[in-house]
């Protein structure tokens, strides 16, 4: 990389800056229960490739003594959650010495300097372990820079101009779907009613919905159970994992179909098992019970697949996007409309800047986006994403939901609020990705005290 | 990932084990003379994230003690070249321990075992860091597999069954293109032939392409003597970088065609640098100097671009593939008529597997195959597959070449050997992937001779 120019500015907060960017192994033994198995995933071990960047500014402002570090993180399944870390460390010569505020203060030109080394740009590009690294530390900037605004992320993206929003995206490849100057336009569109928005969601929250019951691993009982308290919890829109099996689909979606009864919306989920032809059959076998959308059908590399799928299984929607590597591929699947919701992920693309891309991208073609989430932290994260699309892009919340799943909360210093199938808007400062140190030193692998513990205990699954 | 079963043989070879899975980071300072730049890759280190696969098996049969051994890498420009090899050690529990023979014997199970590790694939799937480690493993157990049976590696492979071959290849995600029967058939009108062409390829060589002229960082004088020296050197088609300024790749390429003269094939290679847009302007002005294909003009991850381009430039053709992810990506490639050549890459797939599958699908589109090359050692390993390609896929070399760069090529045990412009057949035993050992250790970055002596004339250019 080029040093960056440093040039020591006199005076207060202006000459503060970055002085470390450390990486944390964290593992969480999931897979000891079976929670989050699905047809392509087994036995995952939710784990976080974690960074704090910390600076040499003191404590202050309305955060408190946190606003001087940025928390992110990639979300990987167990193995591999090493190399996730050993990719975010070959981004440390980027923040290390340089001014906290001239970084912050231009965010989309440091995600531009990441994603454009002329050297590490060649291990992707723009995608996998690279980028999943890329994703973390700018979202670790974000929620510093949020922290320091005294906002949650979701407000300070809020209350920022068109202008603004528009220099963070990073236009390169979308040109024939999206130029600056539409987005620009979409984004003055929205300008009005951007304050009873923000009232909105303070009052009311943002729609969700419940995967939990419905992870192949658990069976038949625990499935109706888990429907019954989702009803009871206020969601009215939940999802199965199917794909395995068809008679067990069948059987499954029979149960969850019967428990909900027609009003609520069930949407399956096949993570990427099928083949095109395979994936037509199997849903119009389950057709019947009325599926909301099928997710994942197949290959997320597979656009032109995905708008056969969406052409034959039609009026089913088709949605997908958990595993879309970045902006570009989100754009053939809107221009072939082989999708008809967008299910952006916060820590697998280039993080909060292309996320605005993909939000603008998807109000431009009108599909509305209903995140992934799950995982280790990527409830508390997106629901940033989709409080701000609400307020300052696609202006709705007209058929979206946010994913949900109960799980690893505990873990966060500022949790997901739920109510009545909805998630409260999140008030703290920043973008709510600070992991409880205790849980950073109980999880870290493989010397953390769980997992010394559980070496005998995790069995069939070790995560090394 | 669950134990492999070990069942221990008596007798002879059988029983011979893998002992270890080591790693080497090994960089070449080719930026300090800008070898190798274009629009996107202003200054890289071309470098390899080298693996040596060690067994218990002594020396023997007709390969002698290096039999023991299998060699692969990934190919990458530098930094970040430690997370490549990061990616590459998560795999060591895949082969550590096993048995050889067991491994060797089915590839195409192993290389399945480690596209689908149920925690791993996550950091893809199929992409990027993890996936080129998957490359580098596969291909190391190529190079094994070829020395023990003495044989080059493109002999090897061309004397397999259509069975056999087809047994090699991950269909999942290709039947809506290409069935593992169509394949069969493919491979069995293939089979009349193959000692004739075996015969064609020992006695001529297989035909190639220069890119050595053509690098964004040369001066005219620089660029004009390449040329001559092409031509001196047999060759019937080069390549010439562009996209970073419209006059002067105008001016690059009159002094490219006055020295070539109407008779020789210009390519010219974008590098990604362009959207549709910008694409298709650019090519129509560089059209007067009639190019034979321009290469990478956008995104590699944007088939629809792609397309869009090839219809708006027809009939100069469009070529990519040194950035193309995976089979998937290639599939929908030809299936939307986006590319007229499919220039594979060796080591960003996952290994010889993955390229069967792609040399598969291009036969079934009828779509010629002209490999990426240079780097480090990827001209060793492509010309294998081209030959390959040649006895038992597709049968013919027209309007097929592959690139050639002349370049660090001294650091392989077997080089390539060039003669009038082609590549001549290996005949040593194996991949022709091994790195001579001086040189492993002279590169070692970043604590070789090399690097150490090297850190103040590197100036600009810093490898961490």
């Amino acid at each position: 990389m080029s040093q960056p120019a440093v040039v020591p500015i006199e005076g207060g907060a202006v000459t503060h800056r970055f002085v470390s960017l450390d990486t944390y192994d964290v593992r969480f033994p999931t897979s000891r229960e079976f929670d989050g198995s699905d047809a392509m995933n087994a036995d995952p071990d939710y784990s976080a490739a974690y960074v704090v960047l910390r600076t040499d500014a003191v404590g202050g402002g309305e955060a408190g003594g946190e606003s001087t570090e940025g928390h992110g993180f990639a979300f990987t399944i167990g193995r591999g959650n090493d190399v996730q870390t050993a990719a975010i460390e070959a981004l440390r010569p980027y923040l290390v010495g340089r001014l906290m505020k001239e970084v912050l203060d231009d965010l989309g030109g440091l995600y531009r300097e990441l994603v454009y080394d002329s050297q590490l740009r060649w291990l992707g590009p723009e995608k996998g372990v690279m980028h999943m690294a890329i994703s973390a530390v700018v979202n670790a900037l974000w929620d510093l820079k949020a922290k320091r605004a005294g906002l949650p992320l979701w407000q300070l993206l809020s209350a920022m101009s068109p202008e603004e929003l528009v220099d963070l995206v990073d236009f390169r490849y979308l040109s024939d779907a999206l130029t600056p100057q539409e987005a620009l336009r979409l984004l003055r569109r929205g300008e009005r009613g951007r304050q009873e928005r923000v009232q909105a969601l303070l009052a009311g929250g943002y729609p969700a919905y419940a995967t939990s019951p419905g992870w192949l691993g658990y069976d038949d009982a625990k499935l109706e159970r888990l429907c019954r308290e989702a009803l009871a919890a206020g969601f009215t829109h939940i999802k199965l994992k199917v794909g395995a099996d068809l008679d067990d689909d069948l059987r499954r979606m029979r149960i969850a179909r019967q428990v909900c009864g027609p009003g609520v919306r069930i949407a399956i989920d096949a993570n990427q098992r099928w083949d095109v032809g395979t994936a037509v059959e199997w849903v119009e076998a389950l057709a019947p019970f009325d599926p909301w959308w099928v997710e994942e059908p197949t290959s997320p590399d597979d656009v032109v697949g995905h708008a056969a799928i969406a052409r034959r299984i039609a009026p089913i929607p088709v949605a997908t996007g958990e595993h879309v590597q970045n902006r570009v591929v989100f754009k053939q699947l809107l221009q072939l409309n082989a999708v008809s919701f967008v299910q952006l992920d916060a820590a697998r693309v280039a993080g909060v800047n292309e996320n605005v891309a993909i939000l603008l991208l998807a109000a431009k073609f009108g599909v509305p986006v209903c995140p992934h989430a799950g995982g280790v932290g990527l409830c508390e994260l997106v629901q940033h994403l989709s409080m701000f699309d609400y307020v300052a892009v696609s202006g709705s919340m007209h058929d979206r939901a946010i994913e949900y799943v109960d799980h690893l909360h505990e873990h966060f210093t500022d949790p997901v609020r739920m109510h009545r199938g909805h998630y409260l808007a999140p008030l703290a400062p920043g973008f709510s990705s600070t992991m409880r140190a205790e849980s950073r030193a109980r999880y870290a692998f493989p010397d953390g005290p769980v997992w010394r513990a559980g070496a005998d205990a995790a069995g069939a699954s070790p995560s090394r």
